[in-house]
């Protein structure tokens, strides 16, 4: 038994989500079938992800792992999975891991990016790969106030309900916005030690009811003190949502980076 | 009646082409579907396209007419149109035309874009709107070969059989080929007074082989010898081909014209 780490891709929008479903397409659904096919196994090979990612929400470097019954080079596991995967799923890496090493439970941060397309009609070939905003923006206020958000506070107000975490304290190391001059697109950039349910979507929408002028540059502080979701109904769409990368413990040389933008 | 002059973008993918099919989707099928619903008319508006696009091909810059039972101003007509339309088709400009123009027997070029993604496996992201080509490319050689594409030349090697068009001399005014490195594409760019059925797809094709090592660099010179389809068999994929932009007359300033991509 030898346990597979995997860094893996994909396009959210054929997906309902990744946590496996009965009856419904998932990333892990697809991930188990193929792994299961390579070990022609008649039961059930779990694989784990960092994290769930919901119906739409894309991956540029989601992280899992499973253990295969079979000692297979890692080079030999991604081709074969690769060659099994339906052409929205992508392994870009795969190794083989120490057998403690758990996708989830190890984590030490995650980093998401959030494209919001701007202009007044929806880019008919952006529509699954963006949020949209088809009003004013100030974008150096949304700088201003993504500075709020960097540092350790309670998210209680942009936490959406249903999840049985109570504490909601996290830490952002960074959050940016970049202008994609090229396709109109603002690209939002989140790094933290960890994101409650919804966290990144309602970010971004606060962030760009501010930069409409909707709410004050500072309202972020606000939100922190009142610790109240319905002050911050607007969750930006699934669509513009993309996990980046998982870190797991690669030290604190991480908390500046900024890596290029894809 | 008025005569419309509209110029439209759409996604290919969920569209089994432009031309009205019995149940099937098509573009021309839900654009005949706003008209008729804004002009509120129990009978066809047929709407005209400069041209049919395949199932899976896209358009930047499409061109339809239209003939409207009333007098609605064009800006009107561009909001009423993408307020009804679906996402993944935009209206990006609307006149009133002459009565005598036509969207397809006027026109005097068009200009296609081809996009290839390179690299071992496809993009998940990219899919559906790119061709992919896995094996060496030599972009020098596609470089020098497209310019034996531009000039004036019987392009029977080049044309999908099933058309009843006989003459199959067209003139190629630009033929280019750039790098986006940022995405791990090629973009092909033709721009000629006309093109046959898959006749860009074709081409791709050959260059493609060409910039492989598969063909010689000037083996499109034979290739117009031969006149025999069957020496290109290669036709490259749908998913990557743009119909960027239709051209009225609009003069020969049109065949130094490069505009950016997009």
């Amino acid at each position: 038994m030898l346990r597979y780490k995997a860094t893996i891709a994909y396009d959210g929008t054929q997906f309902a989500g990744f946590q496996l479903q009965l009856k419904q397409r998932t990333v892990q659904g697809v991930l188990e079938k193929a792994v299961r096919t390579i070990a022609k196994s008649t039961t059930r090979i779990v694989v784990n992800g960092s994290g769930r990612t919901d119906a739409g929400v894309h991956a540029l470097g989601q992280v899992i792992h499973f253990d295969f019954p079979f000692e297979l080079p890692a080079a030999a596991m991604l081709k074969a999975l690769n060659s099994l995967l339906p052409l929205d799923v992508v392994v870009k890496a795969c190794v083989i891991a120490s057998p403690d090493f758990h996708a989830r439970y190890n984590t030490t941060g995650k980093r998401y990016v959030y494209r919001v397309k701007r202009g007044y009609y929806t880019d008919p070939f952006r529509r699954f790969y963006t949020g949209h905003w088809k009003y004013d923006l100030d974008v150096s206020k949304i700088e201003l106030a993504l500075t709020d958000f960097v540092g350790t506070h309670d998210f209680s107000s942009f936490a959406a309900s249903g999840g049985s975490i109570t504490n909601k304290v996290r830490t952002i190391f960074a959050a940016t916005v970049v202008e994609d001059t090229v396709n109109e697109e603002l690209v939002f950039e989140f790094y933290g030690n960890g994101f409650l349910y919804n966290m990144v979507r309602i970010m971004v929408g606060v962030a760009l009811e501010i930069g409409n002028g909707r709410r004050p540059v500072h309202d972020i502080l606000r939100l922190y003190e009142v610790k109240d979701r319905t002050q911050a109904r607007y969750t930006a769409p699934a669509s513009g949502l993309y996990l980046k990368k998982v870190y797991y413990g690669d030290g604190p040389a991480d908390k500046v980076e900024l890596d290029t933008f894809s």
